[in-house]
């Protein structure tokens, strides 16, 4: 069992700070009463009797039995006092959200962070942060956010800044991505970076392992423990601070030193840790690796529905070094069979194969799909459809909501993966639409990308992650 | 007045090839009733008395008085009795929809476009595409698509795909780009993408041409319209068919031939036109150019909420090529008074100034903005908000929607350009709320971008462009 296992395990979190009044700590309560934490859930209220249906103590000291976490949003000068209390009461983990530590580069903070950190190693107590999110882990339904996913992944992932780690769950599980376990650990006064991606590299229900970090306080250990999980599983990095402005903003966001861009980009590339600078460059990178296996292959059979849409298809792919192989004459005969030129002229069976509006029929749509996959030629294939604000209602969301049906049924039979890209026009309505039928093709390991380029990016940084990997 | 205009000012349209029954040419009726275009309409129609309420005709021919337009949703073995009644008719332009020509690979279909070339030169008729969506023209209410806008803007576009001109379209609509005018040509058997673009040199309406193009037919005068063209105003294109597998697509799609990527980019290049490669990249750069003057030089001074934020706002702008000049003690100590950090410690007035939850306080907000307005050391300013399912409705919905009006008032008051980047968590919902935040402050000239790598990407190529230019 990876030392920092208790971190995730607490029968009991007090929570101190809370307000009646919508304050800061409410924001840590709610979360853990709304993801259905079956532990104890003690509100810490200088006077109230009861907050968010709960029974409040005044103090820490007042909880009758163990206390395991602290979840702290009361003022940085008060911390000190409060860390003396549940060094007393054998707090195991003290998550401090607070604020205004050596991040603000002054002084006062300073020493603050300092003397809880004495405190920490003092009492045995161990702390997350300050001025950091937590925990995430839907499994025991530990939360920071009420509006995150209660269903949990195979996602680990280690962020030192909190915003950025809400900002990436919310990305992700809008995209279909879920999460084994998220630490937002801030200022690393006591569990750093290190510490935690040791844990990860061993945790058995992280199967990827994702970290944004900002600086680090123990460079030589960090590499140590980056390297051993890039052996053990893959692992993508999004380093803040990696121009001289961004380093800037680093220093007083999370207090870190940041490092030069190349440095770091060298060492990620040595270990074979991939890297991104940009969040949905990240969510995109982590969609074949949370639903497929290695493929045997980069040739791409391509599927759209619009001829204008066809080339893009081909050129994003090709140009992100995926192969869009020619067709043989027997497989193009065989899906000339299907659709007929004469039924729909707009239909072409090159690769891409473009189904034009004969691919709503659910019919046409699956055998094209199926052939394709008996096709030797190619290593999985990529669908694309366009949706846009004449699908909502009527007869043309009736044939989508069909074709995605067959989709579903047709992908069971399949032997070959499958990802999608579905083109929007940006309207709500759209979305929701799009969200629809994502959250159905997921179930069957069916990747969505919002773009060409974004699909074919993607799935070739999969393809070589695991070329370099044999 | 450049010789095409005559295309773009009909008296009235005949639509051939209507139906009853929802099938294609109904496409092509209802976007001009419903787009409020004010010359006659006419549906031909063989039996029907009357379409969509308005009387119909068996034929052309049947139509008293002039029929300026024709729209062709007709089987392409009958277009070229059409044309031959169109002839007869003097119909000044025909745009043929029906697909099924010389993009079929086919000699039948090659043999037809010859035909109907043929038809056009002799009787004087001239041709939009086959195998195009025609033409949308706001000012006057002639679209092909029922969702575009109805108001008018100041992009010129030309588009060989008719999927790809909709497309981008309502990408661009939802994303507050207007167009002026939009050209979709398709197979271009008599008016092609030289003549289009010469006229979009010369049209005063259009301020900034984009074109999406597959091949062309006369490569010289091409050259010779886009260099006219650059030299008048910005051109961007995007060229589809840039890879092999592309190009095997562009031929079984616009019947053209693509040409190899070296050498469109480097004549791109040559000519100051800026090449892109993907409709979100395309519609990001138009933003500025529809919105801002040449900006004084590319420092930017960003203002932030929320610390992890602003430490990927600093390193894309600095990645991009942006200048994130450190602000003076002056500045700071000014911008200090405006957010005490007692009241918010999560602040920093660093560039960028992260402004955390006091962002939302439209005072602060508005001082902060107006106090970096005044600074001499930055050109023009990126704000960044953070949007998610927790701002709808409730007391943060509120607090936005003071914010943005707070905006609007201060927005008209600075002296410099903003930009904006509104991270969405991609629900619906939020997409909803960010939609409509984007549709005020563009009133008031500020582009909005969804990421900030996209916006820092789109606002350094615009101030590339103005360097190279002067």
């Amino acid at each position: 069992m990876p030392d920092l296992e208790f971190i995730f395990h607490p029968s009991s979190i007090a929570v101190a700070g809370v307000s009646q009044h919508n304050s800061t700590a409410d924001m840590f309560l709610d979360p853990l009463i709304q993801s259905g934490y079956k532990g104890k859930i003690y509100p810490i209220h200088h006077k109230a009797n009861e907050v968010s249906g709960l029974k409040a103590y005044p103090s820490i000291m007042d909880v009758p039995g163990p206390v395991d976490h602290v979840t702290c949003g009361i003022r940085a000068t008060r911390t000190p006092e409060l860390m003396r209390e549940c060094a007393a009461k054998r707090v195991k983990l003290v998550q401090i959200f607070t604020a205004g530590f050596s991040e603000s580069g002054e002084e006062e903070g300073i020493r603050l962070e300092k003397e809880i950190a004495e405190i920490s190693r003092r009492g045995n107590v161990r702390v997350l942060g300050p001025n950091c999110m937590g925990i995430y882990y839907p499994d025991l339904g530990i939360s920071y956010e009420p509006s995150f996913p209660k269903d949990g992944g195979r996602i680990g992932f280690l962020a030192q800044s909190g915003g950025n780690s809400m900002r990436l769950v919310m990305l992700g599980a809008a995209r279909g991505i879920r999460f084994s376990k998220v630490v937002s650990y801030g200022n690393a006064c006591d569990i750093n970076e290190a510490d935690l991606m040791e844990y990860l590299a061993d945790d058995p229900e992280s199967k990827i392992i994702i970290g944004y970090i900002e600086g680090t306080r123990d460079g030589r250990r960090f590499v140590r423990a980056l390297q051993k999980a890039a052996e053990a599983k893959p692992v993508i990095m999004f380093k803040g601070g990696v121009t001289e402005a961004g380093t800037r903003a680093v220093a007083s966001h999370t207090g870190s030193l940041g490092g030069t861009d190349a440095v770091w980009s060298s060492l990620f590339r040595q270990l074979g840790v991939m890297q991104v600078d940009d969040m949905e460059e990240l969510i995109d990178l982590l969609l074949p690796f949370q639903h497929w296996q290695p493929l045997r292959g980069k040739r791409v059979g391509l599927i759209g529905i619009g001829g204008g849409y066809s080339v893009l298809l081909a050129d994003a792919s090709a140009r992100a070094g995926l192969i869009v192989p020619a067709f043989t004459e027997e497989l193009k005969s065989s899906l000339r069979d299907i659709v007929p030129r004469e039924a729909d002229p707009g239909t072409s069976v090159h690769n891409p194969v473009d189904l034009s509006v004969s691919g709503w029929n659910p019919d046409i749509f699956s055998k094209a799909l199926e052939t394709v996959d008996k096709y030797d030629g190619v290593d999985f294939m990529l669908l694309c459809i366009s949706l846009h604000a004449g699908c909502i209602g009527g007869p043309l969301k009736q044939m989508i909501d069909k074709a995605v049906d067959a989709l579903v049924i047709t992908k069971k039979k399949l032997n070959k993966p499958v990802a999608m890209v579905i083109l929007e026009d940006f309207a709500p309505e759209t979305r929701k639409l799009s969200s629809g039928i994502q959250e159905i093709v997921r179930q069957v390991n069916i990747p969505v990308f919002p773009s060409f380029n974004r699909a074919a990016r993607a799935i070739s940084r999969f393809i070589q992650y695991h070329e370099r990997r044999q």
